[in-house]
């Protein structure tokens, strides 16, 4: 009984911070302004989430499941339309894409425990991606270049524009940017011409 | 001849923090130790440098202004094979690629002074980027895409590419990556089949 009640609270506390994320950012996103909007106490918040960074990596985490269907793709496999779609619904979400690009900042200094977390992320997004590019163009892009080949570059543009829209969301409009990459790795709008 | 003198103890400060990072990474970088190497007190330091912040971002200008020639490309530009020279160089100083990535995550949360740096020199890196290729590729890109389209793309693919590698250098090979964007750049390795 004491079991199903804490799944459902913890789930509870993750939908909690998403909001309070999409309203106060990244910095404003305490364990006490998440209290507050779930009913704990920050003594009972911390029962189920130790840390602030151990809160917010379970909301990247959880929001990959979702993302992803469930950590795996589905029996047709989600296309590389559908990442477009993501990344639309990324540009929606300045707050968890912030979110996600400082947790990633500090994944890479020493000890941090994000580190450990995005490692085995990274292993799995670009094995979800080789799958994905490999639906679509088989083992080999337009470019001569394989699904695997392809995968890091995929993520890494995905990342890499989201840091430059967070800067300037006026002047990068990060979908459009993910467009012309599709482009890229289709060939050519038409196929390749000059 | 005041002026002079601090402008050169400036640079032998720059120079000390780059090997202070190279030895002990972003978070082993303080400025007590930086102060050590260069031969001044904390306060002495803190006069040319307020902050960690300030100082590690003046390490980042200045490796800009190195990596770019002055900050504007020369007679004959600096071409995409330059581009996968500086990757190369890069992946051999960890340090600098891990504090370049802690600084740009800090640079999207709010109120933070790297914020306003990495704004102002994506502006330029994109604009230059742009440039690169437009010498290498004239107004269209195999692809069809413009080099405006493209120069965001590139940027991603470098920044992004830094945080996989640094959470996994052994699986992930920053050069050859890049090496793969290229060649996507390019339409493929003998031109587009398939």
């Amino acid at each position: 009984m004491a079991r199903p009640r804490g799944v459902e609270r913890r789930a509870e506390i993750l939908r909690a911070t998403i909001e309070v994320i999409a309203e106060r950012g990244y910095r404003g996103t305490t364990l006490g302004a998440v209290a507050e909007r779930v009913g704990l106490t920050q003594q009972g918040l911390l029962h189920y989430f130790p840390t602030k960074e151990a809160l917010l990596l379970a909301v990247m985490d959880e929001r990959d499941q979702w993302d992803t269907g469930g950590g795996s793709r589905g029996a047709d496999g989600w296309r590389l339309e559908l990442l477009t779609s993501m990344v639309d619904y990324n540009a929606m979400r300045p707050g968890i894409v912030q979110t996600f690009s400082a947790l990633l900042g500090e994944s890479v200094t020493e000890g941090h425990p994000a580190g450990e977390f995005f490692t085995r992320r990274y292993v799995q997004v670009r094995g979800n991606m080789a799958g994905v590019l490999r639906d679509e163009f088989g083992d080999r892009l337009p470019s001569g270049l394989t699904p695997e080949q392809t995968a890091p570059l995929l993520v890494a543009v995905m990342d890499g524009l989201q840091y430059q829209w967070l800067l300037a969301p006026e002047s990068v409009d990060m979908p459009e940017a993910f467009r012309a990459f599709v482009t890229l790795l289709r060939g050519g709008a038409e196929g390749p011409e000059r």
